[in-house]
């Protein structure tokens, strides 16, 4: 067992899958391993030397279940873009979605509002539906497959190294603001569902990727995505935690006027579908060309761990760990979720 | 309105997808139209004159929610086998899977098992996993996607001739055999859940591209399935309705020592996920080469409708709407159903 595989091993998440697809067989070329890219790739040896399929499949199933969705428009919108989201973390030309669907008898209005999330979504990012699935079940359920082509060196999740910067596409918080005010019932202004609306960053991903050397989107929240980077790569982070910097500047000021802290925004595990990207410090200048909202939220460092920089100074060691196993440990008492994760932001005196 | 339209707009599938992907973009370069494949076909330009991607997503819903299979292992491999057939019928040679899971916390059992399913059949087939999804969910849910090459001319479910023949490249009845045993309660002896296990036509499918004229997958029933072909298609069916010759003979041998009658087992909408080809008069050998164990059950007809010629010379019309409806007519009332179903073969004397 590799050093990267032990740090990964320590999420509830990753033993899972990893238990459950033990015997599934493997693709020989296959270019990533498993956990080590936000999409599916395969060399496509007999189209030419450096052709690979990149492809995804994602659903949405707790966010719809809790709450944290209200409006199947919502749904049908981020269905679309967590799956593009995938392949634009590998920098791929996006071919075409596919979806799988399936509402409950007479839910005529329901499923009509998310076909138009979704299609507006696929008109956001000119990409095509291809086709699909459309089924009756006990409750709605919904699940898609993005596909698309690289052509060149692909982008993974690996080949970080000690020195790199992480850079984040845009401002962040946004998915972490609405599931905070959704699942707390705070007032809904403050994170309206309807703003609520990520992009996938398509052109940047392709843009970024003959530099890049990882790439990951932010779909599990800013922290876990370093979290998960420096686990696979067996590097730490050395992170500016400054949350006036790096949240998406309308969501800050609705929570810092509430009074309410804004750690959360970079914690929790609610992501804005940003792109994080690990650059070779001589590799900034083509980054902000291609990418000219990225922000600087890191460094990798040869010493394992992440360690929180505050505002004031002080360097906070941060157990990523401990909030990605949350959800395992607290089983679904979400009561219980929210005061361990309240406690341990806390705890670390975050601002 | 094309003729083709008006007839598959008779169905409320076809109907109630039409209506959901109204808005949805289409892709320029994709080949085959909405409900004219099996799988999604679509051009890439970049890669060649001759090369389509191939891709479909389906998922087992009803099968698992009604108790039609009872072993989360058929689920599992019914899972890959739906989506390679998909492939399989436009004849495309399979890259990968990716698959889509969800289950209730606590469900390792029936997770462990169906992913024995899934491992199972994709060893079978000779396909790899290429990634997927793992979620908690209120029930079990499971979608996969598989994705394919075709090189050269694409074959879909248009461009049958009259004249043409439609064949099953195997015994036909087994996925109706199971569905009446485990929904009507009859002895599972009958149609052990643990003999259905279906196999995608992926070799059949590369072999008969060349010359079929159109190809679909039997995964919704023999009937149904050229009662589609012959909607999209403007033709009719004149079909050699003999369940002695066409039914697998281990199924139709319980069902007549049982006294049940056969016709159910072509007429019912679970299939055995055999191809249905259909072929040109003078293509017969090749046919017979490329797929050895195939069928010949109807012919194509420039008259439309179907015509069951059943084996004491009568010659009866059979309207395959009628029962490809009744889910949406009885609307979930089992009973109704299997009352109606039962009395339109009846009412036609059906043997």
């Amino acid at each position: 067992m590799t050093n990267l595989a032990l740090g990964l091993a320590a999420l509830a998440e990753v033993r899972a899958i990893d238990a459950l697809t033990r015997r599934f067989p493997r693709h020989p070329e296959q270019w990533n391993r498993p956990h080590e890219a936000d999409a599916e790739i395969v060399k496509l040896t007999a189209l030419g030397p450096d052709t690979y399929l990149a492809a995804t499949i994602d659903g949405i199933a707790n966010e719809w279940t809790s709450g944290f969705f209200k409006d199947p428009y919502t749904a049908g919108w981020v269905l679309v873009q967590s799956n593009l989201s995938d392949l634009a973390a590998v920098g791929a030309a996006p071919i075409g979605l596919l979806s799988a669907l399936a509402f409950p008898p007479g839910s005529t209005e329901l499923a009509s509002r998310l076909a138009e999330g979704i299609a507006d979504a696929l008109a956001a990012c000119g990409v095509a539906a291809l086709g699909g699935d459309l089924n009756e079940g006990p409750a709605p359920a919904m699940t898609a497959c993005a596909i698309g082509l690289v052509t060149g060196r692909p982008v993974g999740r690996t080949g970080i190294q000690p020195g790199d910067g992480l850079w984040a596409t845009g401002p962040l918080g946004a998915g972490n603001a609405l599931a905070i005010v959704q699942l707390m019932g705070l007032p809904p202004a403050l994170a309206p569902e309807s703003a609520y609306r990520p992009q996938a960053r398509l052109a940047e991903g392709q843009a970024l990727r003959p530099f890049a050397r990882a790439m990951m989107d932010t779909s599990d929240g800013p922290m876990s995505t370093l979290d998960h980077l420096a686990r696979l790569n067996g590097v730490g982070m050395r992170i500016d935690f400054d949350p006036d910097r790096l949240v998406e500047p309308r969501v800050l000021a609705a929570f810092r006027s509430a009074g309410l802290p804004a750690w959360p925004l970079l914690c929790g595990e609610h992501g804005e579908y940003e792109l994080m990207v690990a650059i070779p410090p001589d590799a900034e200048a083509g980054l902000l060309a291609a990418a000219p909202q990225a922000t600087r939220l890191a460094t990798a460092t040869a010493e394992p761990g992440l360690m929180a920089v505050l505002p004031d100074g002080r360097e906070v060691p941060f157990d990523g760990g401990y909030i990605r196993n949350l959800p395992e440990r607290t089983q679904g008492d979400w009561k219980a979720y929210a005061e361990a994760f309240q406690a341990f932001g806390a705890g670390l005196g975050l601002p």
